[in-house]
Order: structure tokens, then sequence, then C-alpha cells
């Protein structure tokens, strides 16, 4: 068959070597820092029957989802998010996990869109998530969590900011202004694609949803930039809406308490689109480029019982690799060129096989911890010099060089160009 | 939504934390062995172009996969196996990409088919490639790269054993016999399910491909246990045969000469359905047990030409994570327990929230390189000592302890049970 034309799937990509270089740094990034703050990993499948993300997110979803019939004609979706398989592994599990959780995640999502910048229909995220922990101790250990992995990158606060808001406190707002509780998710909706579709649309929209006349309100809400402006929002504020602004207070005490507070703002105009939010919600945007959100979250403390689990309070985000790696990309702030193996042997005397011997050496190396490898092919020196370089090999050993006693081989480091004669012990 | 019926999709499995870290343990054994041996780490999309598969096996391919259509009413499916995807990358790259190349990978694959022990639907597959070596100077590397790391996970020559065949030989054996051309992947096919068809199954194949009468010759070519029963029944060598047992002749020694004979068998009986290799193929199982093969491969030297590439050699195999899990678990060599945190801190005056300053220690630790986890929600003395056996902490350090001065902390080694009182720099 000829079939030249098979193409790498739109909105998907190949990662040659040199491309999978880039997204292990930002795994092993992601995976350090997780460890680090003592969040431990899980797995879920990469398809999940439809109805979960059904019932989470309404059957308009289905448009947005990749899924087929399984042989027992089950309908099947490849996840979007990860989030639904996290409720649903809580929930199976119920009393015999011990709570609060700290779990994370680098699932491989699938988005059916529009393939465009920034967004593809195949990409990895992190997740981090705590799990039955009600107090803002959570959103400041995964706040300070994502601060503290960008800055793991070479990001500081002029190239990012957390912006965070409250659900509750928008959703408290929105009583006041006597928006019916069923519409507020619709305006949730809306405000979250307002910069997307534009004013018209916006308002449009909330004539429809019969909360047009609330705009002016809404804007002197959506214009808050720190916790002052807020309590002037809420001079006398109710129950409610008080430990909304308490725990927006609070998160903001421990997080300035971990010296964070130069890459933290208040920014009401964060709403995120899911409707499953309860609390703090937060964005995390580049300074200066302009690019999609970096990462975003919030508390969720109604989505467990809502899959027909027992209540239990939650928080978490993800963070896309794409745009991060945008951004590093931007800022250059990638790794260059290819950390390979130890030691490269060069035959001198090279036959059409390698010779047992220097295979029985790279064995003995290998086994006392270094990486190796040796010329397939053998061949001219020059190719095989070649060949080292091209396998980014920190040193090339010339095996059978005449130059070197028995038990000792000849030796060059690639990087300073010193050449010398070691003992085998010495490699 | 009630939701409590949605299970995890049948063939897949849920990671919880303690799978999590058993998967993990087998992703960094292959990882650590494929880097030691210099191969470098690439990945595919999941899903492919359905032609891709078609292309390669054949349209009965398509009752053995997940696939569905995308928003341009293009074909794709989940792939099975990523060597058509290595095919692919291969062939698009072309003489850009320098060879050999040495290559791994740990997809996750998808296999439409009846779940049953030791095979899902949704399982993960260490590849390891090498593409532009004709000599068996890469099934020598790929094989003693196999055997590092069943070794490596704590198994030895008593455990497993790799069964090496040539489908060249079988190939020139079936010349002389009078096959036809055109039944040889059907008679491979046939071989391959053997054991599970049962004698008269197969008979009844072979028959059917005109090849009913070969099968007493067939089976004094599949009693040969050594390169020594092959000569005897190749006692007079064409040039071609003699190729092939040069082959295996020449492999045999490379692998001896790193000391490996005693885990390698010569076994004809492997044939490995494939259509597509074209030398020497091999197969590891492990020893008394009796479970599928742990890993399978062989040199196909056609697959990129017959895929619209360029001709170039090719030499890999595949190892499941599911066999491999089974076995490490019969063995008793599974990890146990948790490796978590350095420190636990627990706040002995905790309020409602973790204190900032206890917040603060945690975060200066993480920069001195310490992983650290603190109770989020504080309460009783006894429970923030469950959490930290729970998370797996090494040490617990007692925050705001009056037994430490300022500057100091008393901490608890919870493996030893060992309780000091240390300075902040000697944490």
């Amino acid at each position: 068959m000829a079939a030249e034309h098979i193409q790498t799937p739109k909105g998907t990509r190949d990662f040659f070597p040199a491309d999978m270089r880039l997204q292990n740094h930002v795994f092993d990034g992601w995976r350090s820092v997780c460890r680090s703050f003592g969040y431990e990993e899980y797995e879920g499948p990469t398809f999940e029957h439809l109805e979960l993300y059904v019932g989470k997110s309404g059957p308009e979803i289905v448009e947005q989802l990749y899924h087929f019939k399984d042989k027992g004609d089950r309908d099947l979706a490849l996840r979007p998010e990860l989030t639904p398989t996290l409720a649903r592994m809580v929930n199976a599990k119920g009393p015999a996990l011990r709570k609060p959780l700290k779990w994370f995640s680098i699932p491989r999502l699938y988005r059916y869109e529009r393939a465009q910048r920034g967004r593809l229909r195949e990409f990895f995220q992190l997740n981090m998530d705590i799990v039955g922990c009600d107090t803002v101790a959570a959103e400041a250990d995964l706040i300070a969590a994502v601060i503290e992995m960008l800055r793991g990158f070479g990001l500081g606060s002029s190239d990012f900011a957390v912006r965070i808001a409250s659900r509750a406190l928008l959703s408290e707002f929105l009583d006041r202004l006597g928006v019916a509780a069923d519409c507020k998710a619709g305006v949730y909706a809306a405000l979250d694609k307002r910069a997307k579709i534009g004013e018209a649309e916006f308002r449009r929209l909330l004539d429809e949803l019969g909360a047009g006349n609330v705009t002016p309100d809404l804007e002197r809400f959506f214009q808050c930039r720190s916790l002052q402006d807020l309590t002037q929002v809420f001079p006398d504020p109710s129950a409610g809406e008080h430990a909304a602004l308490q725990d927006l207070q609070n998160l903001f005490t421990l997080l300035a308490g971990l010296g964070l507070e130069d890459s933290l703002t208040i920014d009401t105009s964060v709403v995120r689109g899911l409707a499953y939010y309860t609390g703090i919600v937060f964005e995390v945007f580049d300074k200066g480029i302009g690019l999609r959100a970096l990462a975003g979250g919030g508390r969720y403390d109604s989505l467990m019982a809502s899959l027909g689990g027992a209540p239990v309070s939650a928080v978490g985000f993800g963070m896309g690799d794409v745009v991060l790696a945008e951004l590093l990309k931007e800022k250059d702030l990638l790794p260059q060129g290819r950390s390979g193996v130890d030691y490269y042997l060069a035959d001198l005397a090279s036959g059409e096989l390698p010779r047992a011997e220097m295979l029985a050496l790279a064995q003995r190396l290998r086994g006392a911890g270094r990486s190796v490898a040796y010329s397939l092919k053998g061949g001219k020196f020059k190719k095989q010099m070649e060949e080292a370089n091209d396998a980014g090999a920190k040193r090339v050993l010339f095996f059978g060089s005449d130059r070197a006693p028995a038990g000792s081989f000849e030796v060059k480091d690639l990087a300073s160009g010193e050449q010398q004669v070691l003992e085998e012990a010495l490699l």
C-alpha cells in the first residue's frame, strides 16, 4: 500500500525525541513540585461512560467529545477532563479513602473542537486536587504549588499572575440583584466567554436569561481589584457574604505568609465557565503576551454528591501543557540540546558486527551506573564520531585504541575536547 | 443526577495512588534501562487514521479496534499498537532522521477484545525499536536491554527465558516444502495461534491453505531447540538459509559475550502472528507460571516501505505492563508501602486554619530540597499523627512544641521512633 498521504490526525501531535525532551521537562517540573508538596499520583481510564460527562455538564457536552460505542453497545467518550473520573473514583471508595486527599495526575485529554493556537484536540494537563478540606488551607496549598511550579520553570512574578475571585461571592451578589437561582449557571457561562463573544452578544445573552437589567451593578462588582474594593461593594455584609469575603481574606493572609503576594491579585472578572464551582476560583495568566490561561481551577464542594456520592468538599486546578510550553518558549526557558549517554563506545577496528568484548565493556559500565551506547554499525572513525555527537554523548571511548594499555581506555570528553587514558575503574 | 451506577468501563483500570506507585515502579524500571542503553523517548497521538492500521494488518483488524469519526468525517482509531505510528513518523522525516535510531516509548494502547487474565482493553506497553541497522547488532542490543530490564525488577534466569527463532529461516523452510509465497502469512497466523485453537483446527487451517501435507516436515523444524538442531535440519544450506542461520549464530555469540546465554533459548515454535516480521523474532516467557508472553518482537525490514516510505531496516519489541506486573506480584517483587514526604508538619496548637508561620517553614524546607506536607485541618494530636502515617511521612515535625527553643524544632522519625530537637538548618 502506498500510504505516504497518512498524516498525524488533525489537532494531535507527534513527539519526536527533541519534542519529547521538552515535554518531559514539563512533566518532570510538574511531578517534582507535586511530590515536594506531598501529593500522590493517580490515573483513570482514557475513556469513560458517556453519561459521566453528560451528568456533570449536560447533553450539550456531547458535541465537544470524541465518543463511540463498545462491543456491549455502551456509549463511551474520550475524557475531556479528569475531574469526573476523580469524582467517580472518590465516590467508589467512599469512606475507605481517608480525607483529606492530596492527589495529582497528568492525564491526556481530548476535546473535539476547532484546533487553534494554544488549543489542540489532544493535550496533557496536570491536575492537582484536595478532597475533604473545607477551609482555604486547601486553596492556599494548591495556589502555593502552582506558583512554585511556575517559578521552578524559571518564571517570575513579572511573567505571570494568579487572579483570584469567588464564585460564592458572585452568587451572593446575583442573589442580591434578584437573579433567579436557575439562571445563574447561564450567567456564569456568559461571563466566562464575554471577552470572546463581545459586548453585544453578552448583553443579548443576559437579556435572554432575564438578567439584562443587572449589568450596571455587575460592572461595579467586576471592577473590584482588591479586598478593599470588595469591602466597599459589600459594606453591610450578610452572614453568607461575610463568609465568602472572609475566605478570600484568609487565603490572602496565608499566601502572604508564604511571601507569594506579588504573584496574586483579586480579579472578580474571573468566573470560570463550568457550572460546578462553588467557592473560590482562580486562573493563572501570563503578563504581557496575552496567551490563554495557563491554569485554572477552584472549589467544587457539590460535585461528588451530584454524581451519587456522599457530600465531600473539593478544590482543584488544571494546567495544560500547550500554553505553558508556548510561554516557556517565548521566554526562552526551554532546555536546549540533548543530555545523552555518559559513554559512547566507538570501535576503531570495527568489522561488520560490534565486538563481543566491547559489548561486555558496555555491560560492565552500565552495571556501574553509567549510561552507554556504542556504534551498532561500526564504519569510519568520522562517522562514529558523528553518531556519538548525535547521541548527545558526554564522552567517547575509543575501543581498541593502541594508545591505551590493557584494562585502560582512551576517552574524549566531547564538551571540553580533553582526551585521556583511564583505567576502567575510573570510567 | 444519581449516578452511583457509573463504573470504570469494562477492560479498563482505575489507578488509585497505591496502584499508581506500582505502575510507576514499572515505568521507572523501563525508562531507566532505556536511558542507560541510550534510547531516546518519543510519543505519538492516541488515535490515528484508521487506514494506517488497515494498511498494515488488513481490513479484519477493524473488528479489534475502537474506532470513530472526527468532525471532518475521517475514520480514526485508538491505537492498538505503536509500530504503525513509528513507521509513519520515520517515513514523515525520511532522511532528515540520521540512522540508526534507538527509540523507546511507553504508549497507552487499546484493543477491543474480550477482557481476560493478563489482557485488558486498555494497557501500557514499552516499545523499544532500532531503525536503520541491518545486522544482528540491533537484535543483540534490544535483547540485552530486555534481560537487563527484567533483572532490574529482581527477576533471574530461573524466572524467565528469551525464546528466539527466525521468521526468515521458517520462510526458507516453507519455500523448500513448496508452500506458495502468498500462503505464508496464513501459515504464520495459524502457527501463532496453534496452542489456542488446538491441533484439529490447526490442521484444518493448514489444509485450507493447501499446506496440509507439510506438517510432518514442519514438526521436525519446530522441534529444533538449539543451533545444532537447526544445522541438522539444514545440512546443506543454500545461500539464503545460510544467512538466516548465520544471523542466529552471530546473535548468540554477541549475547554470550555479554554473559546472557543462560536466559536464551532457540525455540523455533516462536512464530509471532503479525505478517510483517522478516527476520529474527523473539518472545519472553516466565518459567513455571505459564502467563502470556512478557514481551515479543522481531525484525520488520519491509514495514516502512509498505507504508509508503523509503526502505529501511527495523527491529523492535513490546513489553506490556499487565503480564509483567502479574509476574512481579507472583514473585513478590513489587515494592511495599509508600515512600512519602520527608517532613509532615503537625500543628500542636492548631486553629481552624494552619498558621502562616508553619506554611512559611514548609516553604523554606521545600526550598532546601525537602518534600513537605502539613496538617490542613489541624485537630487532635492523634489525628494529625494518623495523617502523617497515611502520608507515608518519614518524619513528623511538631510545630509549636514548647520543648524546642526558637529556631529549633522537635522532630520524630517515624521509622525508628527516635525523637529529637534540631535547628532548622539541620532539618
